[in-house]
């Protein structure tokens, strides 16, 4: 299966906790961990971070993460993330809802993007995350490679097929039933030629 | 592109630590604010908020709105939401699942719908949310316009036009094939014309 | 509406605040409850919670339930949900996405699966959730009735919709338009037929 649209983002996160000062702090604990196990079970950040093009913390960056994640296991690092992908660049303006665990010691692990807005209007798919760079508490960098499945084209894929087939099934019908004529004046080779030249389909 | 089906709703927020008492509080605090800027990241609230037809707080609601939001920028007032609209009326009976970041100093902001039950049934869409009166910390009412785009209807609609299709294919195919004779049989002119007349694609 | 796939388990919560410990507890408070009402509201648990066949807690967990609830209403016991179920087995890699409202005293209520991954690739659908088993805060059981009603099938079936038609109405223009011959080539009654044989659409 073909991603509709794919985009490769790195997010920063650099905790309040971590070591960071105010300044440069762009995520913070809203609770402490619980006393289960020794991996922070319980310990919840908010963050608002920087996604760039490249590895660098310092390039502009195209979007903003908002949202949290909350340590899960108590046996193990792991775990589990909801946020907002903000864009507001000449390339996009819009947003993607994305949420999934995140299993750190797998080498890759896969969110779901579950809506858009704006320029990702309706939109679903696949965010596989890889772990890019950590530096203790004070840095992390992950690598989310952002697969939409289904882009606005979809809903009009699907709207178009529902036109072409009545056009279609109207034409084939009128052929060998007089009764139709009125209906299949509407429906005549070329508004059916016209319809299969219309790309709703990107996937097609 | 337009909605299949579209409600304009208020939810009204009243927060215990604002000011409010238990009896008409609707929301309360599960975290402090961490010490990261003056805008109240990290803090967690925890809402069962009333959603009415009309801007007036004590119109009977039509449903309730239960999740969270918690305060997520450093430099600015802005939130992340995740709640259900739980529907229980004589108009609907069902639940909408909604999320998304809630940019507050944007003039209108747009959360994803990204399931629903019951009349909702597998529903997605956009809320587009407008601040409609803030009264310090005590009330806050947010104009809720919720458009759906994927009702119920469109998995119907791919069922239907898929059935279609192999009528019209098969009865294509039958004209100029006679080993075709016995499925033809099955998919005359008459089947066609009858599930050309069934409507499953509200968006068309 | 027929589900393209449907799977019950059973989600077994262990918390250590409810009186289990390290050892066997499952989850744990990360917040205390807030002052509103007496029904917890504003308590906040992290679970890592097995998922299991039948409602034997110590029979081999088929899945892992990672995510959160809490308590959100002050007249009643009323939770909010979002978890992701980790497959690992023979029968399936992968995850599924889900979010919803737990209505307590609702025999049955409804969660969305708001995505999915890897064997449940871009999966939607309903989680049905009943209260199997309560023995007071130290354990409970939910039976989750999963049924998906989009599998990757889904896009699959619009896909081929698309191109079946496509075939058609070339094959069909073609036959009163000489002009149309070339792609009439690409177009006969074999490939139309070949089309028609494969299915992508299983809630056909």
């Amino acid at each position: 299966m073909k991603p509709c649209k794919q985009l490769e983002l790195y997010y920063h996160d650099l905790l309040l906790e971590g070591g960071n000062d105010v300044a440069n702090a762009t995520s913070a604990a809203a609770t402490n961990a619980a006393k289960l196990g020794n991996f922070k079970l319980g310990k919840l950040i908010i963050f608002d971070d920087p996604m760039t093009k490249d590895q660098n913390l310092h390039s502009p960056p195209v979007a903003k993460a908002q949202g949290f994640y909350f340590y899960t296991m108590k046996t193990d690092y792991s775990a589990w993330f909801a946020y907002t992908l903000i864009f507001n660049s000449t390339d996009y303006k819009g947003t993607l809802n994305i949420m999934g665990a995140d299993l750190m010691n797998a080498e890759t692990r896969d969110f779901s993007v579950v809506g858009g807005t704006g320029d990702f209007f309706m939109a679903r798919g696949i965010a596989t995350i890889i772990t890019d760079n950590v530096l203790g508490l004070k840095y992390f960098r992950l690598k989310m490679n952002i697969k939409l499945y289904e882009c606005e084209s979809l809903i009009r894929c699907i709207a178009l097929n529902a036109t072409r087939l009545k056009v279609l099934t109207t034409l084939v019908l009128s052929r060998d039933d007089a009764a139709n004529a009125a209906s299949a004046a509407d429906t005549n080779p070329a508004k059916a030629r016209q319809l299969q030249s219309r790309h709703a389909c990107r996937f097609q």
